[in-house]
C-alpha cells in the first residue's frame, strides 16, 4: 500500500459518503460501488449523493462510479466496506473477483448475520484475506459532522500497525485526526456493542428515566463492554479510549442516533415492528443484540444490559418490567 | 451511628434540599442550618425551600430549623455539609462546638479554597474529626431529578465501610440506590475534577466543536481524572464506576450543569467576570481548576484539559487558540 494505491468504496449511505469526502482530500480519484445505476446518474447530475449528506458537493469527474461490484474490486487495491451489516451477504453475492491481495477495511459497525463473525473474521475465513490485511475504521464519528467539517477523531485498527498507519494517511484532513490501534477485534466488537447500549439508553429514556440514571447506565455499559471484549479477545487495551468509550458516548448521548431512537420508541410502548417501519431505517442494535446474545452463549460473560435489551426485543418482555429488574444489577 | 442518630444539614441550596428530602424518608426529624432567619420563616410558611427545589413539599414540624450553626452541630450526631466550597470557611467561622465525635459527611464537590484540601482532609486537620468518621456523598445526581423522584444512584464513601453502610441507610428511598466505597479521596477529587471537565466541555461547545469531538474530550477527560487520582491517592479503584465516570457524564453532558454553562459562555467569547455575573451562580469549576492546578504543581500529572481550562480562565489565553492546541494532545 502506498500513495498511489487505488481506493474503492462499497456502500452508498451517509458513512460511505463521509469517507468518500475524506478520501478525496488525499487522492485524485476513487472507485465507488452503487447498487443502482439510477443513483449513480443522479449523483453525477446533482454533484452530490442524492440520498445522504446532500450538502456535500463532489466533483463526479474524480469518482469512477460503477454498479458492478467486481469492477470496483478489480480496480482497487484498498476496499472500504460501508454497508449495513444486515445487507453484507446479499451485497457480496455477485462478487467473484478475488479479495486476497486487497487491503480490506470494515467501516460497518455490525456483525455478519447468522455467522456471528466480525467483518474481519468473515473476510478472512470466506475470502482468504490475510488478517494483517484487514483494517477497521472506528469513530466516535457521526457522518453528519464530517459533512460539516467539524473536528473528529478516527481510530484505524490493523494488526499490522505499519499498514494501519499507511491507510490512515488516506483519511487525514484538517478536520480528521487519526489514531492507530492493533485491536481489530475489540474495535469491531465495541462498535457493535455500543449500538446495543444505545438501544438500552433509548429504552430507558422512553420509559422516563432521567439523566442521573443514564449516567449510571452508561458507566455500567462501558464496564460490560470491557468484560466482553477482554474475554473474547484478551489483549491489552484501554477501554476508556476514544474508539471504545468515545464511540459509546457519541452514540448513546446523541438524539440523532438511530439506535437510541429505536430504543426510545420501544420504551414508549411501540412494538418492534412498528418502530422499525416508522424509522424507515435499520437500527444496527436490533441485529447486534441477537448476535452478541448468541456469541455470549459460549463465553458466559455477565451482560445484564445486553440481556435486558435481548429480552425486550426478542422475548417481548415488558420494557418497564425488564428495566426495573436491570436497575437492581447496576451500581 | 444507629437508626436513632440525629442528622443535621449545613447548607440551604438545591443539593441540601434534595438530601433533606431523602433523609425525611427515613427519620422522623432532621436539624437544618440556614444562615438567614428570614429564609427559615419563609420555609415554614410556604412548606418548601423558598429558593431551591420549590416543588418539593416539606412538613416543617419535622424540621428543627436554626440560624445558629452551633445549635445544629450540638444537636446532631451526623452532620452533612452541602454548601458551595467557596463559602465553607466563612460558613464555619462562627462554629465553636466540637466536631470530633460527629460523623461528618461532605456533599460539597469542591476543595477548601487556599488550603487546597479535600473537605475530609480539612475536617480531619482543622476540626480533629477522625478519618474513619468522614463520609462523602457522590452522584451522578442532579438535585432536580431527586425532586422528581427519578431513580438515581448515590455512592457513599467512607474508609470505615461499616459506617458508610450505616449512613447510607439514611438516604435510601425507593428512587435512591446506594453503593458503598472506601475511596473518600478519589470520590472527592473526581467530584472536583468533573466540574473542570464540564467547563472544558462547555468551552468547546461554545467554540462550535460538535458531538464527535465532545465524545473524544470526555474519553480523554476520564483518563486524565484517573491519572490524577491514581497519583494523588493510589488505591485500587475502577474509574469507570458511577461515582467517577457517571458523575463526569451527568455533569459534562447536561445542558443544566452550571459548570458547562459557564464554559459555554467563555467559549462564546464572554469574559469570566461577565459570565459569572450573568449566571448569578458559582461555577465550582472556576475555583476547582485553580486548586487542582496548584496541587498538581507537586504531582506533575499530565493534565492537558485542566491546564487548557486554567490558561483560558486565569491566564486569559484565547479559548480558540488554547483549545486548538489541546486538540493536538487528544486521541
Amino acid at each position: 500500500m502506498d500513495e498511489s494505491s487505488k481506493v474503492g468504496i462499497i456502500g452508498s449511505g451517509s458513512w460511505a459518503t463521509a469517507i468518500a469526502k475524506m478520501l478525496l482530500n488525499n487522492v485524485p480519484s476513487i472507485n465507488w460501488y452503487f447498487r443502482d445505476q439510477v443513483h449513480i446518474d443522479d449523483f453525477r447530475r446533482f454533484r452530490h449523493n442524492p440520498n445522504y449528506l446532500t450538502s456535500v458537493e463532489f466533483n463526479p469527474d474524480r469518482i469512477n462510479f460503477s454498479d458492478d461490484i467486481n469492477e470496483v474490486v478489480q480496480q482497487s487495491d484498498i476496499l472500504i466496506l460501508a454497508i449495513p451489516s444486515a445487507f453484507i451477504k446479499s451485497a457480496l453475492k455477485k462478487l467473484t473477483a478475488p479479495l486476497k491481495d486487497k487491503f480490506v477495511v470494515s467501516a460497518i459497525k455490525g456483525l455478519v448475520p447468522d455467522e456471528n463473525l466480525i467483518i474481519g473474521q468473515y473476510f478472512n475465513q470466506v475470502y482468504d484475506v490475510p488478517t494483517e490485511s484487514i483494517g477497521v475504521i472506528s469513530g466516535p464519528c457521526h457522518a453528519e459532522e464530517v459533512a460539516l467539517e467539524r473536528l473528529s477523531y478516527l481510530t484505524i485498527a490493523c494488526q499490522d500497525i505499519k499498514k494501519g498507519r499507511a491507510f490512515s494517511a488516506f483519511l487525514k484532513t484538517p478536520y480528521i485526526m487519526t489514531t492507530i490501534s492493533d485491536d481489530i477485534y475489540g474495535t469491531e466488537y465495541s462498535a457493535v456493542l455500543k449500538n446495543i447500549m444505545a438501544v438500552a439508553s433509548g429504552i430507558c429514556h422512553g420509559l422516563g428515566y432521567g439523566d442521573n440514571f443514564q449516567a449510571v447506565l452508561i458507566s455500567n455499559a462501558i464496564q460490560e463492554m470491557k468484560r466482553f471484549v477482554d474475554t473474547v479477545h484478551p489483549i491489552t487495551r484501554d477501554i476508556k479510549s476514544s474508539a471504545y468509550l468515545g464511540d459509546l458516548l457519541v452514540t448513546a448521548y446523541s438524539q440523532f442516533s438511530r439506535n437510541r431512537m429505536f430504543g426510545t420508541m420501544i420504551g414508549k410502548g411501540y412494538s418492534v415492528k412498528y418502530a422499525q417501519m416508522e424509522m424507515l431505517m435499520i437500527a444496527e442494535g436490533y441485529y447486534a443484540v441477537k448476535s452478541i446474545h448468541e456469541i455470549n452463549d459460549k463465553y458466559k460473560v455477565n451482560m445484564p444490559i445486553t440481556e435486558a435489551v435481548y429480552n425486550i426485543i426478542y422475548d417481548r418482555i415488558s420494557p418497564a418490567m425488564e428495566i426495573r429488574l436491570l436497575t437492581e444489577h447496576l451500581r
